[in-house]
């Protein structure tokens, strides 16, 4: 049975929609280029090893996986899904940009900066505002051990959102390290870090009763548990000070980033977030979110994932990235702004019943193209009044030539 | 195993290829828009069952399937992979603008002209120039009749092409209704023509001879064949005025639109190829195809596919579609010509030591980037002079900042 609609959880896009998608990456491409970051693109289908591990956190549970293809295809031997299949559909931009690094490195500068536009797809359980297919609008340093790198990448993503209307955001920060001193002074093993992060990025879903419900079913002790917590109300009450004696290089490192960056910011607030964790398992450092007003969910997401390139080709080369949720602001951004420098739409009715009627249009078009506006032909129907009523509703400027 | 590879026949872009492919796509984009042709963008993702049936003839064989999830997939209770996908990826833009004029019909102009770009997805063997993941760029009028619709899509084809600064190229045209025809004169069943069209397709590479052999292996009758043969060949001899009286609607059809392209046309041709089929089932009328110089594959092709939305919806409204094959011509455009118009880079390297290094550096950037130029940020080095002399190698003008 043929379906018109897309696959559940996907959209088509008309014409009207398209333009401005097409408009608002336009902008955001434009402050990235202007910040020095260079455009790759890498291929929507990876091999599905690279897809499936721990890296990804929650998010490889959610792969598309892609069948294997003539012989290899041995679907009576199988025993799991991935006897069956070969490659899956990349669920962010991170994973691939790592791969693509590595295996295009010395093709690519010392400090190498990327920016990607592009579609993930994530087999999610559809619900309002998310998509099984959405883009990423991502900036990138790998190669920059400083938190210059942090600052940059803020900046950059910050004057993105500015550019599209977008005021009074606040850019939420944190540290993975801070987490992860917690996790093992409250007497968990390092290898829990990972486990317990997954669960705390709920928190601001189901509050600290979640979190101890969800970390108890999970098998953690109960005490330890009670102490994670305690901890992490402790810093909630004091702040970026009390991080100081559990993890000063975490304190350094955010402090100076808020320092630099409160010093430049203009139309939004930059605030240390000691529950932030960000749902990706590969951070290692710095992680930073953006908030919108009383938006249930962040706008844009980072941080620095240090030990990706490493893992993915044993060169140990810090790397972090900044990504702007895109169909997340295209709610946010003003259509009517945006609908302002369209060019002008002219339509010419012609005869169609004379000859020389459609090369004289075709040509009289070309000439108006040419001045660089966009002009649609019609052969003149027989209601001709109703023909012009309909082509101006459609938002052209009607000319019958004769 | 991680592999840094790309997929088999899949690739990555570097920042340097990946800008030209931008700016190729806008040029192609801007003039389509010229015409009239509205943008717009289906799932990349289609349900398998729409993907699945006869109307892509053999490309329905190379579709990469996408494995069921959750409690959706039974691995064991599975006797074809049929039962185990229910999404695939789009192996052309066409079928999917089917499906979406289907879906939004009440919400689009009466002639609809629809400008598509975008990756589809087709599991071929790799060799050299194919790919599996490739970008098409169409133009498609869905609700126009008239052979107005086949100028149009050629002008505009044309065009597009003449705007990467090719030339000489050769439209070559055909009616799938003139094979049709002769399908039935040599006397095979109605019901054997689309088989027939795709072996005959192959007429360029196989010859003759090859069509005999593959005709025969499919089992049809020695004498028909050679009677198909025969008639095709006279065709060929005598070219446009062999069609009137076999398919004399095919005649006026294709008479009438060399006459008026010939009129139009600048810097290239259009000439009638009997031995053109298109490897697509769902063409019903017009096909063409443009071929450059002496490469060995078509740099653009389409036709007409007028029941394809009756199949789909019910609705009998005539389509007619052109696509330009983008990786093709990437090899064709000249790169130099394209590199001309890249805004000036620039990179300021600042004393990271200093506090309001940074700061300053950041504000003198922004400054810089509001004039239009590309401004990327750079710590200074112990060794400033390979600093300086690398990031010239990669194409900056530097500034050092005191």
């Amino acid at each position: 049975m043929k379906t018109k609609l897309p696959p559940s959880g996907m959209r088509d896009f008309l014409p009207g929609e398209k333009a401005i998608r097409e408009e608002v990456i336009g902008m955001i491409r434009q402050v990235y280029a202007g910040f020095g970051f260079e455009e790759i693109e890498t291929s929507v289908l990876e091999n599905i090893e690279n897809l499936v591990g721990d890296d990804g956190g929650e998010n490889t549970k959610l792969i598309y996986q892609v069948l294997k293809r003539g012989e290899k295809l041995d679907l009576k031997g199988a025993k799991t899904a991935l006897d069956v299949v070969d490659l899956g559909l990349r669920f962010d931009l991170t994973l691939p940009l790592v791969r693509f690094y590595s295996n295009n490195r010395n093709a690519l500068p010392t400090i190498f900066k990327a920016l990607q536009v592009g579609t993930v797809f994530r087999a999610e359980r559809p619900q309002k505002g998310r998509f099984r297919a959405f883009t990423q609008c991502d900036v990138d340093i790998i190669g920059d051990p400083s938190n210059f790198a942090e600052i940059e990448v803020i900046s950059t993503v910050s004057d993105a959102l500015k550019s599209l209307g977008l005021r009074h955001f606040k850019v939420k920060i944190n540290d993975r390290r801070i987490i992860k001193a917690i996790v093992k002074e409250a007497g968990f093993p390092d290898s829990a870090f990972v486990d317990i992060a997954i669960t705390m990025d709920k928190e601001d879903k189901v509050g600290d009763q979640g979190v101890l419900d969800e970390l108890l079913q999970k098998g953690y002790d109960l005490d330890l548990v009670k102490s994670f917590l305690q901890k992490t109300r402790q810093v909630q009450e004091k702040g970026l000070e009390a991080i100081r004696p559990i993890c000063p290089e975490a304190y350094d490192n955010l402090s100076e980033i808020i320092g630099v960056v409160e010093a430049l910011r203009e139309g939004y607030t930059i605030e240390f977030d000691y529950s932030l964790v960000r749902g990706m398992g590969y951070y290692t450092g710095t992680i930073f979110e953006v908030a919108y007003g009383d938006l249930g969910y962040s706008i844009a997401g980072g941080g620095r994932y240090d030990d990706m390139i490493k893992a993915f080709s044993g060169n140990d080369i810090p790397a972090i990235g900044f990504s702007i949720g895109f169909e997340r602001i295209m709610g946010l951004v003003l259509e009517e702004r945006l609908k302002t420098s369209k060019p002008r739409k002219l339509a010419l009715i012609f005869d169609g019943e004379v000859p020389e009627g459609v090369v004289g249009a075709m040509m009289r078009a070309s000439e108006l193209r040419r001045e660089g506006k966009v002009v649609a032909l019609y052969k003149k129907k027989n209601k001709l009044g109703k023909q012009i009523k309909k082509l101006e509703e459609d938002g052209y400027e009607v000319t019958v030539l004769t």
